[in-house]
């Protein structure tokens, strides 16, 4: 990993560019770090550039409570190379949503599976990067993005205490089964109303995950219509755990 | 309405028991009430006695965040008369409970819809007695308890401006049209695993609510084991909507 930039925000967090190998990435670190900061590594659903708004503001509330934040680009996304496999799936997709149909399972596990399969190494070579830099500490949470991805992390990467997860995107049943899996603590976001989202998948997927201590928190709303106090309670969820 | 006694607690809030007629009542006020205070009811299954420390617990959170707190006995509970066809109705769905049997809706039609038509007249005419005195302002909010009580308090009582509802109790169909006609805001409880619940009855009155700004808060455990960073979140949309 190569830092590729570096600015102070107005607020005092230091914000970096990295490369981790052709994968873009950005970390932010609170501006009082006297002891190393615990880590969320923020979620997103692919594209860094368009995102960004939002990612430096939840870095940044992130940052008032002690710490540190950062995200990578997804495979597929933003500059990094296209498939040719993802874009038909995410074709079809739309193709069915926009013709009202049901979604078929098929078209969610030639989408959503082998961006799991490429995501979730990547993030954890992300933590091998930053982990060891003498400002970032454990524990480390995860928070938000595509669901898949955050359900995969949670079993196989022992470094993750805890999760921030938005059932807002389509989970192929075989993800079932490793949510079972899960034992870390969980707080599931899910929008009522998501039109692009189904809503009895994503409270079978809660009902599904193996941890004692998951919580979920649905609101009315589309996709994007999460209350700004679902922030509030993502950090004081991360503040029980992390801290 | 007389009060009949009254004593500081160590924490400065003052406790007053009251009668409104035939009815025992408590009421809490914080400690430094330059200000009137918003006054929050508080609801409970019945049985003033045995929830009181409870109850106690719950008033002291709000006076901390400066909410006078006040609760009154339930028809049928406590040391109020009993009605024979409550008992009855009660005793028939303990017998279906314990038999794993599905509890038919003329159960909980028999045991709730009196119970409601004579509690919610009871909790309004606490609200005209408890209103006028000098260290209690308005908004009203609604908290927990039998959640049928706090559905019809919704609908039919302008005075009060938000509710927290424990989705912890049998709800008759009937009352799924009135919640239809909510709309304050709504925060909702629900324990995933609570034994004496049908949680889909639970999910589906959620939906059925009105309100545009309604959150479903979700956790594992039976009917009694609401985490305590519930009261919290509780208490802060409180503070959004009374304050």
């Amino acid at each position: 990993m190569r830092f590729t930039s570096e600015r102070r925000l107005d607020d005092g967090v230091l914000e970096r560019e990295f490369a981790l190998g052709e994968i873009p990435g950005i970390l932010w670190t609170p501006v009082s770090a006297s002891e190393p900061a615990p880590l969320i590594l923020i979620g997103h659903p692919g594209g860094l550039h368009k995102m960004r708004p939002r990612l430096v503001a939840r870095a940044r509330h992130s940052a008032e409570y002690g710490f540190a934040a950062a995200t990578i680009e997804l495979p597929g996304s933003g500059d990094r190379p296209r498939s040719a496999a993802a874009e038909q799936a995410r074709a079809d997709l739309r193709r069915a949503l926009q013709a009202g149909e049901p979604v078929d399972e098929e078209i969610v596990d030639r989408l959503i599976l082998p961006l799991v399969d490429t995501a979730v190494p990547e993030w954890q070579a992300t933590l091998d990067a930053l982990l060891p830099l003498p400002e970032i500490g454990g524990p480390v949470g995860y928070s938000g993005g595509v669901i898949a991805i955050g359900v995969r992390l949670a079993v196989v990467e022992p470094r993750i205490s805890a999760a921030v997860l938005f059932a807002g995107s389509f989970v192929p049943r075989t993800l079932f089964d490793e949510a079972r899996q899960v034992t870390i603590p969980l707080h599931v976001l899910l929008q009522w109303d998501d039109e692009g989202n189904d809503r009895q998948a994503a409270l079978d997927l809660f009902d599904a995950f193996g941890t004692k201590e998951k919580t979920l928190h649905a609101n009315m709303g589309g996709h994007t219509g999460v209350p700004q106090f679902e922030g509030d309670a993502a950090i004081r969820f991360f503040t029980r755990h992390l801290s």
